[in-house]
């Protein structure tokens, strides 16, 4: 049998980048993943015009330090956010413009968004993002859906309807399927809810030249033949001295597992011996969102020539986000939009011409008869990837952090978790992914490395052999 | 390589009930069980004194017709629960008794719950328990908790504390972990909130002579080598005219399939080609219970002579329900009692003594100083179980049933589902098992019959190919 120090499961962001480490500091490691491609939730795809256009995660803001750092190692190059021109909101059936810096809803729906904004990140501050759990009021915000509190906090229909999109702009799921206290841990995890929805200086202020999916490359370049693709993991029969990762291709033994999934995914693996009940559970209750991203491509970005940015949001539309998603030096026009939460999972049982002319009329509804006319339209539905099944990322709902928050990462004998979903900063991002992979190869060379070599770093928490 | 008609995975009450329909009607089934007994969520432990005490559902009501009727089909025989006897309410460290047929709360409390159950009641009498999703307020009360609605409806102590009881006691999980709509399905499911918490007349209100594990060892052994044990099922290849069903023994082919495991654990399962997006989504949002069930085995039932009847719930102890589980003319005594939601994840990661001792001291504080000298002490936490991760079924948060309920039942190609969880009446009991073993019986009787003999009978929707 084949023998390595470290198996990860899992060539994302997270996965990769725990390799890397690993691999840097003399550990023998095998990356096996499922799909015929690195970079999990990144994914390029090359259109007719030669350009690649990102189909999964994208954006990249000034304090996402790790994962930018990770690209300027692999000599990569940031590009801007095009961020020139009016946007646009679409409400009440009109789509109005507004300057590029001015809030895109009325006075008193500003200032109400403003009031609860202080609110939340006065109660986030409150938080420490390793332990949200431990919060002194973390019973009552994880008690509560966002929804609920929403609710209770504002009756200005506008507020609510800017929160009831910001929502699934970053969870792509509904204000009642998160949990307060989740809401809460998440904008504190990203800096702030100005530094989520930011595009200059924000989130997304500005991408990868050839796409966020070439870190991924790169880092497998580096990897070589330690990333082994279309060799979907089934079962982990695990040891205290080790472990037997069993895949489609064969079976490998391992001293340390890392499992770079999303909970959701991690829970349909199968381990031996089974896993302790709280981790168990916790991979049943954090689904992936619900959300099919497009893009368009146009012979020219005529938007612009109106002078408007291509960013819309809408209260109202299946499309609910529109934004301009023109690759670095491209002479053509790209347009990006997002079905989301309830849209996505409305729109996901239609065809592919059904969806396509829903998606072009919100376009054309927000951008003219041009956008009518366009050269190609791509789309991506995370949630029928078999290795993704959905995205942005796992979200909690209520009860689940201050019931199964310890289990998110911590290990279970010799096996650790990565991803996205396990990191205190950016959780959810790219960068949350890369901050992962450092920890779990942090957490693993620790333990190979110490006195115990070989021993659990956690302490094994099976079930208790019962009187039975 | 084998082949057979339909293939049925999982040995609970509804596999068998569906493989029994289908092997009377003509059919050639095999049931491929991943433990190695039959039985499922039920579950019989033999005492020292050599009777065999249930270890998970037990209990039977006049309203459960169909179970009822397999279990005399197959000369099974009931008793009545025991019931004679003062109950008991342990609240504000003291612990009550009152009349059998009295009220345990106060009539200031009693009032309240009674004015609370009569609105919910007549909410939930709106619903089509067919479709749930479908009433008129079915966004409304799938978009906050029961427990949110809860807090708004009463600020009566007492009152809250009897319904954060009585959630765990259906659900095994808390009041802020289920949607509003869930709960009104549930208890109209059931017959009403009286008929779940009753015992003469209620769903408490008889036993099974020997243990309800019987039914499903009687269904067994009728069907003979149809069911083979030791043979978990980790993928099943299927089109549009049949299925290759893959287990740890093997493989088997068959023109239809019935998946009857609980949805959490039905998602765990690979499928070639994958399920469509909402039906993989759906499995990933029904998390099942946590309950850790104990049976307490002692020289006499010693209760009895004090006028007790063994019954006592709990606003503030972490064994929140004991009851009096004596087996069929035992000459001994039995206490169950039941760590339910958050109380069982809480003890879920002691040793067996820190949780015996636990339950024993609870014990004793209701029926005194006896209670701390058991023969034995039986336990079984149904979340450790690889193959049932929970009891007492899957539960629905916060805007699953709008987002995915259709999804709960409906064919996936030749792929029928069954379990408790997709019944409309008795969800969640053994009752539901049974009716939704008949009715996926019956779904793929009428296909395998039909003049379009093999073809799928519910519209498959995969995902569209998509443009990339």
């Amino acid at each position: 049998m084949e023998s390595v120090d470290v198996v990860v499961v899992g060539a994302g962001l997270a996965g990769l980048t725990a390799a890397a480490d690993l691999v840097d500091r003399g550990h023998r490691v095998l990356v096996l993943e499922a799909r015929d491609r690195v970079g999990g939730r990144t994914a390029g795809k090359l259109m007719s015009d030669g350009h690649t256009i990102e189909m999964g995660g994208q954006w990249f803001g000034p304090t996402q330090t790790e994962v930018l750092a990770l690209a300027e190692a692999h000599g990569l190059k940031t590009y801007p956010q095009h961020d020139e021109g009016d946007q646009q909101l679409a409400w009440n059936g009109k789509v109005t413009r507004f300057g590029n810096d001015d809030p895109r809803l009325s006075p008193e729906a500003a200032a109400e968004v403003g009031r609860l904004t202080g609110e939340l990140e006065a109660m986030a501050a409150t938080l420490d993002l390793e332990q949200p759990w431990s919060a002194s009021q973390a019973d009552e915000w994880d008690g509560i859906t966002f929804g609920s509190w929403l609710r209770a906090a504002t009756d200005n229909d506008e507020a609510l309807a800017f929160w009831r999109l910001f929502v699934p702009a970053i969870f792509a799921a509904e204000a009642h399927e998160v949990s307060l206290l989740h809401f809460l841990f998440y904008i504190a995890s990203g800096g702030g809810i100005a530094m989520l929805l930011g595009t200059r200086d924000g989130a997304q202020d500005c991408r990868l030249v050839g796409g966020s999916h070439l870190i991924s490359e790169a880092l497998a370049d580096s990897l070589g033949a330690v990333v082994r693709l279309g060799s979907p993991v089934h079962t982990i029969e695990h040891a205290a001295d080790g472990a037997i990762v069993r895949h489609d291709g064969g079976e490998v033994s391992a001293r340390r597992v890392v499992v770079a999934l999303a909970p959701a995914l991690a829970g349909r693996l199968r381990y031996a011996p089974a896993l302790p009940p709280l981790r168990d559970q916790l991979t049943q209750q954090v689904p992936m969102g619900s959300v099919i991203k497009i893009n368009v491509l146009y012979e020219r970005p005529f938007w612009r020539d109106a002078g408007l940015k291509g960013s819309t949001m809408s209260f109202e539309d299946p499309l609910s986000v529109a934004v301009d998603n023109t690759p670095f030096e491209s002479e053509h026009g790209v347009l990006a939009g997002f079905f989301e939460g309830v849209h996505a999972r409305r729109v996901s049982t239609l065809t592919l011409e059904a969806r396509r002319a829903i998606a072009i009329e919100c376009l054309a509804k927000y951008f003219g008869s041009e956008a009518a006319e366009p050269l190609e339209y791509h789309e991506m539905d995370w949630s029928a990837e078999e290795y993704s099944r959905g995205c942005y990322g796992g979200r909690f709902g209520t009860g689940v952090w201050t019931a199964y928050g310890p289990q998110l990462s911590e290990p279970v004998g010799v096996i650790h978790w990565a991803g996205t979903e396990t990191a205190a900063i950016w959780n959810g991002y790219m960068d949350g992914a890369v901050r992962s992979g450092h920890r779990a190869a942090d957490e693993i060379h620790a333990a190979l490395s110490s006195p115990t070599n070989g021993r659990p770093l956690g302490a094994v928490r099976f079930g208790q052999p019962s009187a039975r």
